[in-house]
Order: C-alpha cells, then sequence, then structure tokens
C-alpha cells in the first residue's frame, strides 16, 4: 500500500523560486525512500493541485498526504486545500486524503532562523 | 555596543498573518537575551522598514542584522533588501548594517516539513 507525499508551494512567476520545490522534494525523498514524492502549485505555475494529485494516484498510492511549502497558511489558502481534499476523496474512493499544516510557528523554524543570523551578506 | 535584529516579512493585508511575525521575534528574543527586536513589514504592514531601522538605532545598537523571515528571496526582494542596507549605513554613520539569508533551502526546513506530515488532519 504505497504512500505518496504531495508537496505543495504557493507556485511564482519567478523560476526559480518555483525551482525551489524541485530540490525540497528531492531532499525528502532522500530522508522518505518508501514514499512517493509529487510537487504541485497551488497557482502560477505546472503542475497544479489536481494534476499531482492524479500522478499520485497513477503511481498506486492509496494514501496521499498533502504538504504545505508554506510559512504560514491563511483561511483563504486553507479553504482551498481542503476543498482539494474533499474533491479528491470523491474522486478517487480507494485512496485516502490528508493534508498537512504549513511550517507555520514550528520551533525548528525558529532554530533556522537563528543560524542564518549568523550569515550575514 | 548592543545588537539588534530587525526581523523582516513581506507583509499581508491579513492581521493574523502579521501576527506570526510579532510571535516569531517573542520566541527569538527568549533565545538572544542581549539583542534588541525590533520587526518591520516590506509592504502592506506597519512598521516599515525604515522604521524598525530606526526604532533599532534609536534603542541605542550599533551593530543591526536584517533578518528575512522568508521561505526565499528572489531577486527583487534580496535587491530591496540590499538597497535599504546600503541606504540606513549612509543614514546612520556610526552603525553597521548587515543582511542575512531567507530561510531557504535550509536542511531544518527539510525537518520541519518531515514533522508536519505526521500531524494530517
Amino acid at each position: 500500500m504505497p504512500s505518496a507525499i504531495l508537496l505543495i508551494a504557493h507556485g511564482s512567476r519567478r523560476p526559480e523560486a518555483n525551482r525551489d520545490l524541485v530540490e525540497i522534494a528531492h531532499a525528502i525523498a532522500v530522508r522518505r525512500p518508501d514514499d512517493l514524492i509529487e510537487i504541485a502549485y497551488l497557482e502560477l505555475a505546472e503542475p497544479d493541485i489536481p494534476t499531482g494529485a492524479r500522478r499520485c494516484v497513477d503511481r498506486g498510492a492509496t494514501d496521499v498526504r498533502m504538504l504545505p511549502y508554506f510559512l504560514s497558511a491563511g483561511a483563504h489558502v486553507r479553504e482551498d486545500l481542503t476543498a482539494f481534499r474533499d474533491r479528491f476523496a470523491e474522486e478517487y474512493p480507494g485512496v485516502t486524503f490528508h493534508c498537512c499544516p504549513p511550517l507555520g510557528l514550528h520551533p525548528g523554524i525558529i532554530d533556522v532562523l537563528l543560524q542564518r543570523l549568523k550569515e550575514t551578506q
């Protein structure tokens, strides 16, 4: 029963910002070798979220975790992701879809900020 | 010779997104009790970056590190922050200003993502 991670970023008009998500996906793949990993963008870039979800299902996932690569997800983003999750659950009845929280105020973010503080330019 | 951290977010029309920065500043203050901490927003919210910088200087900082609370800082944001740094260095000759990198692709971000993966909703 393969599990999939659908890593979701906002999407940008700048290709280099969208490439970050590909690098993040590679880093996650190294750490989670048994999971299928797909990426998707909420807007402004491809693949979009329905395409990402379909790729997870086509690869045989029976469980898909939608993981936002957002610092904070406002009401609008949260509603969008929840609506996608409900829609996918209907569209792919044999597959379970979950939404994970955004990076947000996790203590690990403070650790990274304090490390960045030492890297003055 | 007090040092200051000027924590900078993009700024949002949503007050709850802007409040995140205040919470991050509190968490940093706990971990860096000897530093002065001020916050600023690049746009859409107050205080703006010149106001934040002036507050650091008014509180006696002789060294100000501009710390972006951004996942990635595109060319536009990087140029803006560098331009501010150069302008402040001229405006406040006795004070040193540095720019720190954004959160970006730091391995700690992968750690936080993998923890969020367990928190399905």
